[in-house]
């Protein structure tokens, strides 16, 4: 898993219909000196705001479960929201 | 997932039957300031045409799945078609 | 699998219910000349602690079957804690 | 999926029996400027020679679905020749 | 799949009891040039040796086939031994 930054939501109005009602976040990969690098599209599960620090799980597998559903064609999920690093 | 756009199409004549039919995208990959860093060959489902930027899910699973097939030789699809971030 | 040296807990208080008990670890990715690049969260499973070099399976299937879940949004695990590269 | 151009064939005679009768290709992986940026080495089920530019589907359950099995250690494989990007 | 040649054996006195029994070796992924660039903690199942170059599957699923499990924690195995690019 990795640390990522809100930056910003993903408005796509033509989209596979599990997009439907789900927030699509942009993150910006973050790494342990606080600096970001590079990014990744995920969907939201926790209610992260922009400028929250997200735990992402980039994996379909993972992605999916979350979402109870056998199908579906995601592959990045928020699944946490950092609070520190100890 | 991931921002790219669409650069072109890609004809490949002799190919696994999975793809006949089906149209190939080359997608350059884009940063979060707007510059293209790499590119992916995306299987197009939302209908995206040259210069759209679109939302890239590059794991087989989902790939398979938006075609409701339990194989086929895929791993990119274009799943949305991008209109703002904000 | 990739090698690796724990740098710190990660406290995430909203996440995902899969992670409620589990720690999280901070751990830098360490080059084979010892240096560090990048780094990756993982769940620990053999109470590995900062400082420790240690082996990481970064993959979501391996992850489920070592708590044996058939589902969980993990990623990343530590497997193993090095002794010495001969 | 990426483009690669065809490069050498690899000979491997001790492994693991699945790769027995199947020819491996070294693919040096192309970036849209024409330029060549690493490689992958694939298992070829389209004929293709050296020079050919060809798609390469690198997922092990796509790989295995090709050889219609439902075991086997791979994970690239050429799915199609390229005839042009337009 | 890609070529590394190996440079050493992993201890890891605590790890899961997967690895019990099995070799853990470092294996310096090699570029085309020859190279090296990066490395992989790979299972060994063809008797390398230090010094030999390897084709290294870097998949989970495939792994795990190797050894006819349907579980284990292991993503990446050496699956051949190199004897020549042609």
């Amino acid at each position: 898993m990795k640390i990522a930054r809100v930056a910003g939501t993903v408005v796509s109005p033509v989209s596979h219909p599990f997009f439907e009602g789900k927030r699509l976040l942009l993150c910006d990969l973050v790494d342990t000196d606080g600096s970001t690098q590079g990014y990744v599209i995920a969907v939201d599960v926790v209610d992260a705001g922009v400028g929250d620090e997200v735990l992402i799980c980039d994996e379909g597998s993972s992605a999916r479960q979350i979402f109870a559903l056998s199908t579906g064609p995601i592959r990045a999920v928020i699944v946490g929201i950092i609070d520190e690093i100890s």
